[in-house]
């Protein structure tokens, strides 16, 4: 995508064999890079969130363990590097899918081969993203097109979270169908839950959605069930850190409640995910590691303060305790669909393996 | 209530002449009081939320208007006083029950016995909410008690934004019956929706129930769908703004959003109010009015700073518009119940004609 003109990826590899990302704990207020040199400062970028999103944390992961084994490609290495990676974030399934998938395209080959192939395959974890987010937009403009053309004015989008091209590579998973919308001339106005506790809403999907131009006001979380009460949301779309081979989708925390209000109203709405996001050996969500973080999220927020620089208040009283659960699960019975690269399926078992009918046998 | 050991009310006439008030925009860090001289003072306090909640709203307004009657006893004095007092805010009905109150109490009196009468009568309904929460405190208690039977652990209360007695005069609606639960041994906890964009959960709720040594902890309003998934809360209880003559209730943004999750979940979920908040005249939550307040109150968020001085910084960009709706309607099929000071009724017409047989005539 671009930013003022000129196009980005979240994470590019440099000619200096490092790794550089987009630093979004920066974000809105600080357009900033930082440079990943080892596979514990890929690991610290995703705990520390300065990259955050399913498919995002995946493709850092795959890099974290390429610097690993550029620096030394023994089995051992690569097991200690990989479970480092994969203990950052308990919820997103694209993690354990990029290391799987990196451990895979090493597995039988010889430790000096291994720095190359381990380098190359991340960079082609990166590159499939891409093609995947972009088939998710053409698949879910099918779904705006054909909602936009029975509304008289313009399409009314609500999201949660951030799943723009931020938590992926480029182009977004449920914002990807937003942007190919926009680009084709759909007229439409997204709304954009703030998403406390960390606000990816406000600082991120804001972000984004100016960046490119698309129209858009932020809103409390609070406000979407008022807002799909009276008639103001015509669907809602949200991206998905893990699914279970049920169809249930484990989102960002809130994401539950929103879909519960689409549903009480008639309104459609979908989660849009790569396959890499799907975990067949799930036979439901409640089966899916909820992440708790620091409570400091919760009681302190970071913005930009009177002098014009990042600052950090806290308000939640000291005497007082806080939860931070960052996820919840959506219920496949809430969902109209399922937008993935493959096409468009009901939440359910039967939908999923018909877009991916080589998992028949797996599952 | 009693804040280190001294009993207060959030409002109180001073021997002065003037009215005192807990300054709420403040709290939790800075427990401070502002005195109202006038009627303007008293319009600007509902305004700017130095008060809020709707009983103390109407408590206010009372006093707001007494205050006028006082500089200027006359017909035109009266009713521009009740103009700008009512205008102040549009969605609470205690605001204009007790505008109203006050003027039939002054009707037909000569102009000289009018300051009196204005502010026996203010001080009135202030006694009579504080005995109205009282009793709301004790039929609420019975629910908690039944409920905590059925638990094998203390008793999981989740409530939004704040309707405790910081939001009336004394006690609260929906917290009195956690109060008075806490009060007579009930082992419980509340979970405290922090209630953007204002987080009244988290600067008032919390400080209150922490001054009461109440057990409770602080989420994301997006959390507490998730905690109901997964068995973590026992009852639903919030307050209410406005209820219409069928039983929908108007309440702080996001209340909805909880009353689906408890009813997709088969947990009770009850509003808890006096009788001055039941607008007899609107037939559907439909019909009221939602106030839209300062998009600042979203963009900004004020808290304490690293010098321990309040301090405000910016979360969402100012490239993004943001849109601020102060609060929702919870159809009455998704409520269990209304808690009022006559007693547990069901969210309907007949329900609340029951406790309020009077109004059969009228309605």
């Amino acid at each position: 995508m671009k930013i003022e003109g000129r196009s980005y990826r979240t994470i590019m590899a440099t000619d200096a064999g490092t790794v550089r990302v987009i630093d979004q704990s920066r974000l809105p207020f600080e357009f900033a890079f930082r440079e990943l040199a080892t596979a514990a400062d890929a690991a610290r970028a995703i705990r520390d969130m300065v990259v955050r999103g399913a498919p995002l944390i995946g493709a850092t992961a795959a890099y974290g363990l390429a610097l690993a084994v550029r620096e030394d490609p023994s089995d051992a290495r690569i097991e200690e590097a990989a479970r480092l990676l994969c203990a950052t974030r308990p919820t997103a399934h694209n993690l354990a899918w990029a290391l799987a998938t990196l451990r895979t395209a090493l597995a039988g080959v010889p430790p000096a081969s291994r720095p190359d192939i381990a380098w190359r395959e991340a960079a082609r974890i990166c590159d499939a993203d891409v093609a995947q987010c972009r088939a998710i937009g053409e698949h879910g403009l099918s779904i705006l097109k054909e909602l936009w053309r029975r509304c008289a004015r313009p399409l009314n989008v609500l999201t949660h979270c951030n799943a723009g091209w931020l938590a992926c590579v480029d182009w977004g998973t449920a914002l990807a169908p937003v942007y190919r919308a926009h680009d084709e001339g759909v007229p439409l106005h997204v709304w954009v839950d703030e998403t406390r506790p960390r606000n990816q809403g406000a600082s991120l999907t804001a972000f984004e959605l100016a960046a490119h131009g698309v129209r858009h006001t932020v809103i409390a979380d609070n406000l979407g069930g008022h807002l799909m009460q009276t008639g103001r949301v015509d669907v809602v779309i949200f991206g998905a850190d893990r699914v279970s081979a049920n169809g249930d989708v484990c989102n960002k925390v809130g994401s539950y409640l929103k879909a519960l209000a689409a549903h009480d109203n008639g309104i459609p709405c979908y989660a849009a995910l790569p396959e890499s996001t799907i975990d067949w050996t799930l036979q439901s969500g409640a089966q899916i590691p909820i992440e708790e973080r620091a409570a400091r999220e919760l009681t302190h927020i970071t913005g930009l303060g009177p002098t014009g620089t990042l600052e950090t208040v806290q308000v939640v009283p000291s005497s007082s305790p806080a939860l931070n659960l960052a996820f919840d699960v959506t219920p496949a019975r809430l969902l109209s669909g399922l937008v993935t690269e493959r096409g468009v399926c009901a939440a359910s078992r039967t939908g999923l393996l018909g877009l991916y009918p080589e998992r028949r046998a797996a599952s």
